[in-house]
């Protein structure tokens, strides 16, 4: 692998000191930011995430912030995503599409009350679509990039970490919900949520300046625990069928290839951008869809490039995102597949770096 | 420096064979793509650049098409930059601001003819800007990113390769300006460009598939010039002021703080986003501005944050780019300088990660 070479273009973040301190061994960019990938090695991270308790740096996930009384009627002009159930407290996982139900982004909405929310975006510049449309619609709302900050903690011992530091009533918050917990002072928006299956939360650090304090709290109040610092690890991901904006689908993906037509309400999401076109994917389904695909033979190498998925010498698919599980003991990953072969026990071949691999369809991820 | 971890959504790209072939050492990301950063050091790359000739992957300057009636209406609206002497053949170096008139980007427009242009863009998706103004104002116009990988040839004796593949009508290329070139069949717009100040040529590949037999061309053709595999190089475009948007500057800067009021005519530039906040901004001038900066000492660290610049203990500006020139035996840097502080030969001091250096304000670049 090559280094990354520093600059100010690719943003640190409020916990990087921390992250160097735990030694950090490698990094990806996303959204212009530091966002860690490796600690001790990949599997030793993954072994840890699933037995004990992680702190993430995961500010990369930036916020877009919606503020002013068209907040909402932008919100819902971003998504398929029916927002009228939604309540102040509670987050939702967000397809957002452009006019032709290309996918830009797959963020969690916060909805923080009537008329502001914020948007805890995937790696794109998202900011720049919203402002666009704000812009071009003359909404009366501002839109901007706050100084938040999320900081993840999973694994299954989070719950007993948070409540040290925050009070047994972090106990209470239930999934895609938030409340606000107080920390030195400072507001804290907690919600129980995260970019892995191990359970725990996210607390969005509103102040850069209470990042390394907070960092430094849960470590010291987590020793017992074995807490570590940890990041979105790539095998827990792929076996808990967690997509990767950029990774598994871009903007030639409807989210129905995704698998996320569930959270597409086109019909009744009055006004939302790209909805004469998601009413038609709707009407005649996807032709193409994600799928877990096993592959079989010893561990596959990097995937750093779509793979082609073959049937019968006929390509079918493409695989986005590989890697042995130790647990599953195959190789896992998630592939965009045609409608003729996306059936569970489907026999397919996936034409790795190292050679032609023998692989079968799933119809439910690992985890 | 730590490890970067490769991803599909890290892309590759046409020429990342030869790249890695060339035995590339560091990467940074741009437009979600690798870019390289280093081969053999960024010593012996920038004397090479100024020596002989190199060939850059830059596909990560990725292309925005602009392409119907409603093109060239919508390029000016994006730019304060008056763009009607403008003619096909013609590049221009366009700021892009939103509505406050802060930075979003600051690309190469390209004007192919009236009703097509392409935009090759900073870091930053301003794809998702233009498709949100072009939605919001229901232009008639498509805007896309096609299969378009610009590859820079950038050195003294970039002339003399490109004749021996292009032909000599190549030389003859106006700066800014292109003409069209044939390489195996294939049309190829060649433009006298690039991010260096040592003379060359930015050909944008217009076919992914071409990109390694066109790489390995002017390898071939370039042996007894000496021609290398470079990028660009911190160095180099320090010495030249050639700024790096993400590092040197973002949204919360105006052109006029960048140095780039030179190409903003915002009086007559009829329709273009900002204009009500540039038009006040052009009247009052800017109260910080872009400076080269000269830092005292030995060789400063990386520079991967902002530098505060202080004078008689107030802060006064920052530092976002820095390194040492060999050349010009002192430490180069680029900084943002309050109108109090920013006179040629001011002295001020700026606080790097090892210490408070003292250092001087200056007016030019050194290139």
């Amino acid at each position: 692998m090559a280094l990354i070479s520093p600059s100010r273009r690719l943003r640190r973040t409020p916990f990087s000191n921390g992250v160097e301190h735990a030694g950090v061994k490698a990094y990806t960019v996303y959204n212009h930011m530091l966002l860690p990938t490796v600690f001790e090695s990949v599997e030793a991270d993954y072994r840890h995430l699933k037995e004990h308790v992680q702190v993430w740096d995961v500010a990369c996930e930036r916020q877009i912030e919606l503020r002013g009384p068209d907040a909402t009627r932008l919100m819902q002009m971003l998504t398929p995503r029916d927002l009228r159930p939604m309540l102040p407290g509670q987050c939702y996982y967000v397809p957002i599409v452009d006019e032709t139900g290309g996918m830009l982004n797959d963020p969690v909405a916060v909805k923080l009350s009537e008329d502001r929310w914020w948007i805890s975006i995937a790696d794109s510049d998202l900011l720049y679509w919203v402002k666009g449309i704000a812009y071009g619609y003359r909404l009366d709302v501002l839109v901007d990039e706050p100084d938040v900050s999320p900081l993840a903690v999973q694994g299954p011992k989070s719950d007993e970490l948070m409540a040290r530091v925050f009070g047994d009533a972090v106990r209470d918050v239930r999934f895609f919900r938030f409340g606000h917990f107080d920390f030195e002072g400072h507001d804290m928006v907690i919600a129980r949520s995260g970019y892995s299956k191990q359970g725990g939360f996210e607390i969005y650090v509103q102040d850069s300046a209470v990042g390394m304090p907070l960092w430094d709290a849960l470590f010291k109040a987590g020793e017992d625990l074995n807490v570590r610092a940890g990041c979105p690890n790539l095998i827990e991901r792929i076996e808990s069928g967690l997509l990767s904006y950029g990774n598994d689908m871009t903007d030639d993906n409807t989210p129905h290839e995704c698998g996320l037509g569930k959270f597409c309400n086109t019909h009744t999401a009055i006004g939302c951008i790209g909805r004469d076109a998601l009413l038609r994917v709707a009407k005649e389904g996807p032709i193409q869809q994600i799928r877990p695909i096993s592959i079989e033979g010893d561990r596959v190498p990097l995937c750093d490039r779509f793979w082609p998925v073959y049937a019968d010498g006929k390509r079918v698919g493409r695989v986005s995102s590989a890697t042995w599980s130790p647990d599953f003991n195959t190789n896992v990953s998630i592939g965009m597949i045609r409608m003729t072969h996306w059936d569970a026990g489907t026999r397919v071949e996936v034409e790795t770096p190292d050679g032609m691999r023998s692989a079968t369809v799933h119809e439910q991820f690992w985890n």
